[in-house]
């Protein structure tokens, strides 16, 4: 169950607080996820030089890891922000995009998830596999597994890292490893929207920068994605005007469109 | 002629087989290529780094290499990329972003076309008489030529580089030095949003993907995009809808609309 | 006082010439940009190797520099395409993104201003106020500070750096360190759609491109910046489709919807 007054709360503090979003992310999303965060009420920021990102990070209330255009500098930036952010309490929400497609990319996660510590995670059911289990093939950077069969993978991967897991899917599942909380809003083309996921992992971001249970917050920033995006989908001919509606259903969305629109699971057991 | 069966047969293909394609590509179009073969049905991923590049191209079924915003580390890794992708038999589809504007640019496309071997290259008539002529200026990366104008060079470079040559324009030229398709769709709008024939290459490397027949594939693509680009003119009041509705049209494709829309050729001779 | 009739012409100077406008700007927005430019009728170009720059910039009609996500490599690149233009008197306008942000930004924008000597600074107050006194604090990127509160600090920037300072807000300032001139149109929902300021600097450029009275080119790239934004948020519900709606309204603009648009302010005196 997600406790819907506390997620309009959530909503009304990142529009109150604007918390700034430090973003080291890829070149294909940086607009969408720029747009998404100032939709929902955040201020983002994206800055990934070296000589910099110390700064940066140290004044964010979140940072948001991507390394979907990865290369060796932009990691080495990663690292470094991921540690400061670490030593800093600032909560590190991390997307290992096409984890699993290349042995580079797969080896870049462990290093980020070892030295950065992220309190998030947030893939996709091919990409959380693929952390879990070194033998996975992602093709590419879309999922080929379902979400359900992740979600054992997901509960391991949360406690060895101490980190609360998100599966992105038809149902998203965020756990902690002991709870498991599920989204079942959402419309199957925001799959064919490019960067869906990765504005996934940054307003997740936007929420953990004002709520320090890290599964509620999670669990928020699904839901505000998944309702929006249902919302939108419903009168979008196609993906480009997806895109579009979605930003304008981020920016809209209040207490009645959350009411109106959101779907409870039958049951949120501890499973 | 287009061959419409044939044309349906393949968009069918790409939504059913969903191909990876491989882009190194530039900044400014990454989101709207992406978007692009989203919408089509293809898969797309960005990767760039030198430490994933043969990797990635080795599950891909076509690499896209653009060199918009190129620097020497990116052209070293579609370099590489494409030597990976030639000796494997994956098609390269390369768009000579600005060719003729700065030498550094001309002698980059001279470079990727020996060592990279592309089966088919995409380009404005003004990029297209630049990979010919070292001495034509390109004024930024608009065309200052016609298409006509470029169609002798087009088919002496075909035969040159043993690849499909394609000029995009008012008419589109497809050739592969002996033979000579044209595209007559399209709307001159399409020029003024950005990308548009980075696009175009990317959606070419979707086909090419799935259809062997390389002059065939090329075309189809080509038809694809002035298609949707057609349909999407009609009911865009601007340059920014342009956009949008481009996508949804590309999204809902299919032989009605193809069949409603496209324009033959009086006569399609081998000239 | 905007003189309309001075407006009208240099919009239909920068259709007829379409000027190529050299951008080297950062990743979140060079789309938007690229799209806005072709859409008010300029030309773009994206190019940031320092193997080509010289040349690149060299056939320009305007250079903007954009520190957006600046790194080393890129920065050398802006100080030597800058000190080209400078050099063949080709306008540079200068966007110091996120100024006061971090110690390696204010430095950087030091560096730029001394090296490539701006005809133009565009930023919001609480950049401008970084440039002017290192010990302002800017939260990320966007501003903090009042628009009104800066214009002494911009008056004092522009005489010491003989530059034309325009300072975004609610209000756009735009002086030379004695003359103001301010645009009183534009839409509050501007500041939630990512790269607007941005975007605001390149149309600049491509006003700058066409008239050689620098502040007036300045003041006529914010009006008609803020002129198409408020005829666009008029019908927006969101700022996904004020992105679009934008576009189109820079593509539409023409001397009736200025006519009808324009918000003229009481009075322009010399402050």
């Amino acid at each position: 169950m997600i406790n819907i007054q506390n997620l309009v709360r959530d909503v009304q503090l990142v529009r109150e607080k604007s918390p700034l979003i430090h973003n080291i992310t890829n070149y294909v999303v940086m607009n969408n996820t720029a747009n998404a965060l100032l939709a929902i009420g955040a201020s983002p920021v994206m800055a990934h030089s070296i000589d910099e990102v110390v700064e940066m990070t140290g004044i964010a209330s979140a940072l948001v890891l991507n390394i979907g255009t990865l290369d060796a500098e932009w990691v080495d930036s990663m690292v470094l922000a991921g540690k400061t952010a670490s030593l800093k309490n600032i909560p590190v929400v991390f997307d290992p995009v096409g984890a699993g497609a290349t042995s580079y990319r797969t080896k870049v996660c462990k290093r980020i998830i070892e030295e950065c510590k992220p309190s998030i995670i947030r893939g996709n059911a091919s990409e959380i596999l693929a952390l879990c289990h070194a033998n996975t093939q992602t093709k590419g950077v879309d999922s080929t597994a379902s979400s359900d069969s992740a979600l054992d993978s997901a509960k391991a991967l949360a406690l060895l890292t101490r980190s609360v897991v998100v599966i992105s899917g038809p149902t998203d599942y965020i756990t902690d490893g002991i709870q498991v909380n599920t989204v079942e809003n959402g419309n199957s083309m925001m799959a064919r929207v490019t960067g869906m996921g990765c504005t996934s992992t940054a307003v997740v971001g936007a929420f953990a920068a004002i709520n320090k249970n890290v599964l509620e917050a999670a669990t928020h920033g699904m839901a505000v994605m998944s309702i929006a995006g249902e919302i939108a989908a419903f009168r979008s001919p196609g993906t480009g005007s997806l895109q579009v509606n979605f930003l304008d259903e981020l920016y809209r969305l209040n207490e009645e469109t959350i009411q109106m629109t959101i779907k409870q699971p039958a049951s949120d057991e501890i499973l």
